[in-house]
Order: C-alpha cells, then sequence, then structure tokens
C-alpha cells in the first residue's frame, strides 16, 4: 500500500467516527419515534444510554484497529531480497548492501605441441560487498580468493563512487580502466570461457580516477589511474596512466542493438620502464605462453588503441574488436603490436544477449530449469589473432578457431563447453606448433 | 495466518457487504414503522437518506482496513534467521542464502623430544555463503583465511549441487572426497582437536564431480576427481582420482547408533610421479612431522582402503577406523602402509553424539551457558598408530594415546584441552623418541 | 505498538462481541416497540431473525479482522538495519551479527631524500562478520585483504567474548594488546593517515586471553599473549607477553574530555631471541623505513611504558603520548629507545572528537554531504619524534611535522590530505636526509 492510501484509509477510518457517524440513522429513528410519541421518556432514556455507550463502545474498537494497522503498515526499514545472494535496502533507498559473488570451476585437456598439462582449476572465486551510503555515495570492494598473493593481489574493485550529479558518476579506487567491450563485459558473462587473443591488451584494474557517464545512445568515461593494487614502489616511481572510452549504440532495444567503441589507454611506465605482452591459447588451466614478448626494457609508455563493433538481432549476435599497441622506448625502435577478433553466437532457445550501456551483462533464461524449463542454449564461434613480432621483439604469432557452446540453466548457472583449434603460432619459442584445447566450466554468479 | 485462513478472512470481510448485509434489520424495522404508519413520508425519506449515506461510509471504512490488512499481511518475501551467523530464505523456498564460520584459536606446549616450538595458532578461519537458487540447485564457497596461499590454497568448499533429483544429489566443483569417516565429520565436530594418526591417508579436497544418495540407514557416493585446488601443472598433466564410500547404519536414532563403512580412494599422479605422506603428533602448531615417507619418486598411482565403524548408546559413543595405502611404482617395488584408531567418548552432561547420515553433526548442550545451564561436557580417550615404513622407504611409525576433555558451552561455542602422549616413534628421522603434547582449543562455529 | 497496548486492543476488540454488544440498542428498540405493540408478532419475528443473522455475520467479520490484525503485529524474529554494511538482531537480543568493513585507497607523491616511489595503494581492504550468541557470548573476524600472505597474515580480529559478568568482558582470540591511547583507536578514526613516528613500539595484535573493564570515567585492561598469527614456530618456543593499560577520565561528556592513560607491554622473545624496530616516514606506500634497528640478537625480553595525555573542549582536541622501550639482552648491554608525539585538531564546521571509554571513535557530521550539508571539515597539526639510537645500535632519530586535513562527508566517507615534512633524521642509513610527503585518502569504512 503506498502513502497516498494509507492516508485516505486513515482519513476514512478517521470519518467513520465524526458527525453523520456510522449508525447514526438509529438515533434520528429513536428520536423521531420519541417525537411522535411511539416510545415513552422512560424508554427513550433506556435507549439513548446504552446508543451512547455502545457508540463510545464502538468507537473505542475502531481506535484499536486503526492502532494496530499502523503498526502492521508502518514502512519497515529494511527490504531484504534473496537470489542466491542477498540485497537489502532501505525504503527510502538511502542505504542499500549486497553480498554475491561468483565461482567458476574449469577442467582443460590438451592435445598438440607445446605440451600443456590437463587439469582443473578455480578460475575465480570471488565475492562482493557493494551498496549505498546516504544517498548520492557508493561503495564495493569485491575479492578473489581464487587469484590470492601478497600485498592484496587478489583485490579486485575497491572503489567509492558518487553518484549525486544528474548523469555523471564519479569513482575512486580501484576498478577497471575504461577500454575494450570485451573487458568492460564482466568474465561471467563474456561468450567464451577466456577472452580472445587481444586480450593481451587487457588495460585490467589500477588506483584511480574516474568520471562517466552513461545513457541509452551512449556512453564516455575518462579517467586517470595509478598502478595495479600488487605494485609496490619502495624506491622508484611506480607507473601511472590515462584512459578514455566513448561507445555509440544508435539501435538499442531488448532484441536489437548496434555498438561502436573507440577506447584509448596511455601508460607510463614510471621508473620501472619497462612492459609485456603475452598470451595462453585462450586457456588458462595449464598457464603456459604460447605468444610472449619477454620483459622489454627501456620503455617509456605505450599507447593502446582499441576499435569496437558489436550488434544484436534477436537470438543472433555478433562482436569484433581490433587492437593496437605502441610502445615509446629510450632505447631502440619503437614497436607495434596488434590483434584482433569476430565472434558470432545464436541462442537455439529464443533469448537475446543483452546489452546494458556499453557492456554486455547476464543472460535470463526464458525458462528456467528447476521451473519447468530447460534454460537458455546458446551456440558461439570465433576467430581471434594477435601480432607479438616487431623491431628485435619476436614474441610470435598466433590465430585460433574457438567453437562454445553455453548452457544458462538459471540466470545464476552456467556451463560452457569450448574447443579452440590454435591454428599456427609463427615465431616465438613454439614457431610452427599448433595446440588444440577442450575445456569446460561450471559456474554460479549473482 | 496461512492463506486459506486469509482467503476465508477476505471472503467474510466481503461478505459483510453484501444483500443482507450488517444492520440491515435497521432498513428493515424502518422500512415497516413507515409501512405500519409509525413514522411521516418526510421522516421516511430523511431516514432512508442518512441510512444510505451511513451504509456507503461504512462500506469505504471496511474496504480502506481490508486494503490495509491485505497489505499487512501479505506473505512478505524473506524470512531472516540470526545465530551468530545469518540465514534467510524466500517463504516459497526457490532461494536462500547462510553466511556463517568457524575460527579455532589454539594453543600448545611440548614436551619430550623432538623439539617442537610452544606456541600459539589460528588453525581455522574460515566463512562460508552457501544457499539454494530456483529451488533444484545449491551452491556454497567456504574459505580458510588462516591457511592462505598463492593460487586459492585457501579455498575450502567451493561447488555447485543439482538436487532435483529424488534421493540422488549431483555436485560439481572442490569438495571432501567420500572417505573415511573421520574425514567426512568436520574439523568443527571432531572429537579431539586434532584427527587421528591415519589422517595422514586422508583423502582431502580435489575438484571434482561426485553424486551420492543418503538415507536413514544407508549412504553411498561415487565420484571422478582432478587435482587440489593450488596445484598447477604446467606442461604436466596434473593428478586425477576415483573414490566412493558406502555407509550402513543399521541402528540410526537420536541417542543410538551402529555404523559401518567402507571407503575406496584411488589416485593417479598424473605427470608428475610423486606421492608423500606424513604426520605430526596430532598437533599442528610447531609443524614437525614425527613420521614422513618424504617424497616417493616414480609412483604411478595409489590406492587407499579404508574400514569404519561407530556407535552410539546415549552418552557413550566409540569409534574406530583402519586405512591402509597400496603405493604401485614404475621402479621399485610396490609399497604398503596403514594405520588405525580406536576411540570413546562420554558425556557427564547427558547429550548423545549427534550423527547425521554418514558423518558426526554438531552438539546441542541441554542447557546453555548464559541461558542458566553449564553447557555439554565430554571426555574422550583415543589410541593411533601408523606405519609408514615398508621396502626402502623408511618414513617411520608411531603410536600414541589422547585424553580429551571438551566443553561444548553452547551449540556455536567448544573449548577443548588434549593431552598427546607419544607413546614411541620407530625409525624415521625421529627414532625413539617420545613427544608429549597439550593444546587447548578456544571455536566458534556456526 | 508495545504489548500492553495490544492486549488492551485485542481485549477492546472482544469486548465489542459481548452483553451489551455494539448496536444491541436496535434490539431494545424492536423489543420496546413490540411492547408498545408498534411493530406486529409477524414483524417482530422477521425483524429478530434478521437481527440474530446480522450479528452473527459482525461477529464473524471481526474475528477475522481480530486474526489478521495479530498475524501482522506478531514479533518479527530478526531486525535488520543498513547503514553501508548490515546488521541484524533478534529481537530478544539474544543473537545478533553484522557484517562491515573499511577500504583506504591511498596515493602519496614524495620529494627530498631518500628517494622513495610515488604510487598509489590501499591500504586497508578489511571485511568483519561480528555478532553476540546465546546472550553472554560475542566473537568477531575480520581480515585484511590488503596485507594479505601466508599463514593467515592477513587476519586481525579474530576472538570470542564472555559477556555474562556485570562490567567485566573476558576475550579470547588475536586482538590488539592493550596499549597506547593511538593504538586503541581504530585506524579507520586516527586524525592522521599514518599514526605518528612512536608505532614503531606499537604493541600490535597477538593471540591471547584479556580480561577488561570499561566505566565512562575509567577503564581498566590486562591480559596474556603469545605471538601473532603468522608466526610459525618449528623447533622454536614462540615469543610471548604481558600487558595492561589504565586510563582515567575526570572529564567525560559529549563535548568535553580530559583523559590520562599507562600503558605496560612486556615481550618475551621465546627461542627466538631478536627483536626489530623501525619505522617509515608516517607514510606506507613507498615502504622506506627512515630509521631501521635492524634485527637485534641475543634480546631475553623488552618493556614498552606508555603515557597518554588527551583533552577535547568543543570543536577543539589535542592529544599527546610517550613512549619508552627497555630492550634486555643477554649478550650486550641494555638498550633504551623513546619517542613522543604531540598533536591537535579543530573542527571547523563545529563536530567534536568522539571518546569512547579509553579510545576515540568516529565523527557524525552534523550534516551529511547527500542530505543537504557539507559533512564535518577538521584542520589537525602534529609533532612527533622517535630515537632509534642506543649503545652499538645506531638505527637513527627522525622527527617531523604533519599537517592534515580531514572531510568527513558522511560518518561512513572520509577523505584526507597530509603533509609531512621530516625536519631531519640523524644517524641510522638516511643521516642528515629530510624527505617530504603528500598524501592523499579515500575511505568507506562502516
Amino acid at each position: 500500500m503506498n502513502l497516498t492510501k494509507a492516508v485516505i484509509a486513515s482519513a476514512l477510518l478517521a470519518s467513520g467516527i465524526s458527525t453523520a457517524y456510522a449508525g447514526s440513522e438509529i438515533e434520528t429513528l429513536i428520536n423521531m419515534l420519541h417525537e411522535n410519541g411511539m416510545v415513552s421518556d422512560e424508554q427513550y432514556g433506556r435507549l439513548q444510554a446504552e446508543l451512547k455507550q455502545n457508540n463510545m463502545s464502538a468507537n473505542q474498537e475502531k481506535q484499536a484497529i486503526k492502532e494496530q494497522l499502523a503498526e502492521a503498515t508502518k514502512p519497515s526499514d529494511v527490504i531484504v531480497k534473496v537470489n542466491g545472494g542477498v540485497s537489502m535496502k532501505t525504503r527510502d533507498g538511502a542505504f542499500s548492501t549486497k553480498l554475491g559473488g561468483r565461482v567458476q570451476l574449469d577442467a582443460a585437456n590438451y592435445s598438440g605441441q607445446p605440451d600443456q598439462g590437463d587439469g582443473t582449476e578455480i578460475r575465480r572465486a570471488r565475492l562482493y560487498l557493494q551498496g549505498t551510503m546516504h544517498h548520492d555515495w557508493g561503495y564495493k570492494l569485491q575479492y578473489d580468493f581464487a587469484n590470492t598473493g601478497a600485498n592484496g593481489k587478489g583485490i579486485a574493485d575497491a572503489y567509492i563512487t558518487y553518484n549525486g550529479f544528474d548523469d555523471l558518476q564519479l569513482k575512486v579506487g580501484n576498478f577497471k580502466a575504461p577500454f575494450s567491450l570485451e573487458q568492460q563485459t564482466s568474465s561471467k558473462y563474456v561468450l567464451f570461457t577466456e577472452r580472445a587473443l587481444p586480450a593481451a591488451f587487457s588495460a585490467g584494474r589500477h588506483i584511480g580516477l574516474m568520471a562517466s557517464t552513461k545513457q541509452q545512445h551512449w556512453s564516455l568515461a575518462g579517467g586517470a589511474f595509478g598502478d595495479s593494487v600488487a605494485s609496490k614502489g619502495g624506491a622508484k616511481d611506480e607507473g601511472w596512466g590515462l584512459g578514455a572510452r566513448a561507445t555509440y549504440a544508435p539501435i538499442n532495444d531488448k532484441i536489437s542493438l548496434l555498438h561502436f567503441g573507440l577506447g584509448l589507454n596511455y601508460r607510463d611506465t614510471g621508473e620501472f620502464g619497462t612492459a609485456r605482452f603475452k598470451q595462453q591459447a585462450e586457456t588458462h588451466i595449464a598457464g603456459i605462453n604460447i605468444v610472449d614478448t619477454g620483459t622489454i626494457n627501456n620503455v617509456n609508455d605505450f599507447l593502446r588503441v582499441g576499435l569496437e563493433v558489436a550488434a544484436v538481432i534477436g537470438p543472433f549476435s555478433a562482436q569484433a574488436e581490433y587492437i593496437t599497441t605502441s610502445v615509446n622506448r629510450s632505447l631502440g625502435s619503437d614497436l607495434d603490436f596488434d590483434g584482433w577478433y569476430a565472434q558470432a553466437s545464436y541462442f537455439f532457445t529464443g533469448e537475446s544477449r543483452n546489452y546494458k550501456k556499453g557492456a554486455f551483462g547476464g543472460i535470463k533464461p526464458k525458462a528456467n530449469v528447476g521451473e519447468g524449463g530447460i534454460g537458455a542454449w546458446e551456440l558461439g564461434l570465433r576467430y581471434s589473432t594477435l601480432d607479438l613480432i616487431d623491431g628485435d621483439i619476436n614474441g610470435g604469432e598466433a590465430d585460433s578457431v574457438t567453437l562454445g557452446l553455453n548452457w544458462y540453466a538459471t540466470p545464476t548457472l552456467r556451463f560452457s563447453a569450448n574447443y579452440i583449434d590454435v591454428l599456427e603460432v609463427k615465431g616465438g619459442s613454439y614457431d610452427n606448433q599448433e595446440p588444440d584445447v577442450f575445456q569446460m566450466r561450471s559456474q554460479w554468479a549473482f
């Protein structure tokens, strides 16, 4: 019941006790009958007394009900929702708290060369606490229990937001720099178990400041960043950077999307002067980098530029990105590395990829397993390529084709199987080798 | 108020507004008096008007109360319970979330040889988030903040379950392989502060798949497993294994139990080819292994077989296990190691060990401290022995006697004192030594 | 509505159905009119029947409302509050659970010598679960995700309390030894981003037992402690200690305080026999210790003595501490190190430092940002000095002046900027050097 209704209801309750009160016709009748001489004075007196007492009782009774109703329908402070995790918010929206997380359980079987060890892994095991404080402020802390190490290495998001401006959010803390559609899309929601080869140029999470705005048809974000959580400078200045991303989505409704994006990311290497780019065969369990520049020294800074395009037409989606990285060295020539991927997917069960202001979100099956349905089933295909050879750096070049099947049993569960065929590695430590990967993932996330 | 009652109540409320409405006798009376000529036409008109208006007001009033009552008694979405941790579930049972944990605070004093350093330790400090999603699915993530290290070493449970079949649960993720009564019993609930010497043959937690069924008088579980969370294969295939356990409890009621169990656990060592078995003096603070095979090379695989028996007769309990491990080597003869323990306990305060379909659970004192009682007091005695000598491997042999006192102040609190007398170490690095251990634990768990 | 009111209300509801029931005057009137011959016997019969039926309906209706009201106003089990984190307690107070935390996001710019690397850091990222069990027992587990390492290094608080005695609390587990006003004050609430130079003599957290009492005008705490969480003895006995602190606050109301304190802390080094005292330039990002004794060997034990004084007069506060540490060696002369600081602060916005029985607590702005205000603004000034030179140990001596600005946007948010001018380092590795530090912090905490 909203407040207006409650006020009206209270008013009605109150009005029932006023002048032409409920049952006043009996008093009128008694008066008339007395006037008309139908009841005696003595009878009239008794009736009046009884009437008065009964009215008093009735009023007390109504008052009691009124008080109990007010107690029962007072706006309770906190609304609690459970969907696996739990979210709570005050009725006025000034405060909220959400506890959620994800676990990704992986297994992989490798063939071809180089040797990669078959095995299992918990790819990510994250919990987060996120919320709103005093209307305008937000916070988040997310930790990855599967990616631990010294100096807080496992900290993913850790930030404060200010949301008091219309259409503009300020953020300070540790979070992803605004770069690349596939990076902005959570690992819970990317199409395949691992991101494409050009993720070697991921801008990653750093401690920094960002301003952003997200509209239905466009978004803009820009920020300045220090180094990552686990980096410890000692006597040397840590690295720092600048990053910005713009997206434009001329078509964006529930089942149709056309998205374009441009990202820029500049990193100064601080007093360390090194950079390194490397990539596994779109797998993570064995940990073998099939292409790897090794540590490049004498690096002043480098600039990543990324182009994005994506489309959704009902159950069909397509997405492609090109990323180039230019490395500026104080000794030796400048270096240029690049890569791109293109991918498509189709939902047999009729769902659509879910786009949310600059990134893809989670899938809600039309009918969940456990509630009479078979969940959502999606087939995906990807080609990706990465070139880490330039000048004196022979990091190797690789390209691969991935076939993937996703089963979203419920909005909180996903099971995936991927087959990755690395077509060929050229150059680098694994020249002419062609590993294949079959990997499966079981995931809960909320 | 259940739904039926609410419907009846609503019907009654509604019925009060229908044809022979509440107070309709007054209208009848007025009509009669008018017919009988007791009130004039003019008076009759006034009475009718007043009656009509009052009826309308009364109906509005009733409607308002009806709406407020509906609002007040709508099935609230989430039921919250606090018992130290917190559990929440939706009224329909489709979703639930539980946040709980345990902390074990230990101190130990050592005497005899070898030298073991007196000290303190947080043995375990775990939090878990566990729940139900969309009726048929479950999840859990549990982390041990006291057992941290790189690559997610501290992750204990991390899994998904499917509970949509009658009497059969499927589980995928990281969890304990089904082996050994004392291993299946949580560290919160085992009789002594540390498990018996044969825990050297613990099957432990691995990432895998398991099917299980648990009935009142028997249970059966079997699964296939990869390697442990923190193992990183690199170029080598990780180890894998198969495990199964059957239990039979011909007697199993609140205060009586007779339990038999058989466990099998096979491990292939993958491309690592090594195995190691070791054990401390049923203590953990100093970290000295009094028996230790060291790393055994050229191991293809090994098989553990475990036999279990347990009984509860009111406040008395007894439990014994025998475990043997056969190591199959590609170079060198096969090896056989084994061990067993037998233990008994008695509650002075009348409680009984709490058996739950294949393992022991927590103790609820008859009267809690803080609520007028003294909690539950239990005395325990154990003999255990472990033989890690065979063929060319001289890991040593040890046997020990443990006397333990447990005080369960409340269902969530436990304080324990253990005295462990290692009778003799034979062979291995500590041949002929006889250490003693006195250790205490303070534990909260929920 | 309290229980009494509910009972009265129920009684009133019930009474409405009794003898002189609501509307009984109509029955009286009908009887009178019948007696007076105004209605015929047939009419009287019809009226009575209608009246009876209507009364029955009315009673059923009232009973339904009564039942629904009882359902709606039953005491719900758990009260939930959200203030960023979340706290829940049962209505009877027997159980409670609180989930909270803090994140401190730092950036620093260094100048002068020695070289210190500019950079960023997550200084602390903590979550805690804390609660009450069965009335008299409490627990807490707090982990610092930014200070991780092996063997549970990140565990901050992990303890059990017993609160069943009047005015006396028992605590077992890992927690801060009772020593130093600035140490007892949470890092969320200390005046500057880092504690003063004499924090080199911090007594820190250890696993132990403590008894304490906290009154309006005084507090007393004493305990025995083992070693810290991450220390692993192996064959050597870990260190242990004793600690006590007494405070006296002759003036202590909402806006005025006069506080005196005395702390003693004794540490035996166990079989390790070493001690080390060191300190950074009241900064943490670069990690350079400007004074450092290095590892001192042959140490039997050492004793810290601390003197505290603090005052609050409305928006003004002042605080000073002197700490001396006497090191007793088995080889070499005894050593004496010491340090002190004095600081003052002023709230432009009229708030007062918040003293809670022996330590300072959090600031509640008079008007929050996001709720029409500008938060609380505080300026602080500190001088501190530390001398780590004695006998054969030349750890260096340093003194510094710090100017700080704190902005508390809401009770849960704090932004701080500090400028630290190290006046001079004398002796040690950085003799004659004078580094400056500018550092900023963004913090959420609840």
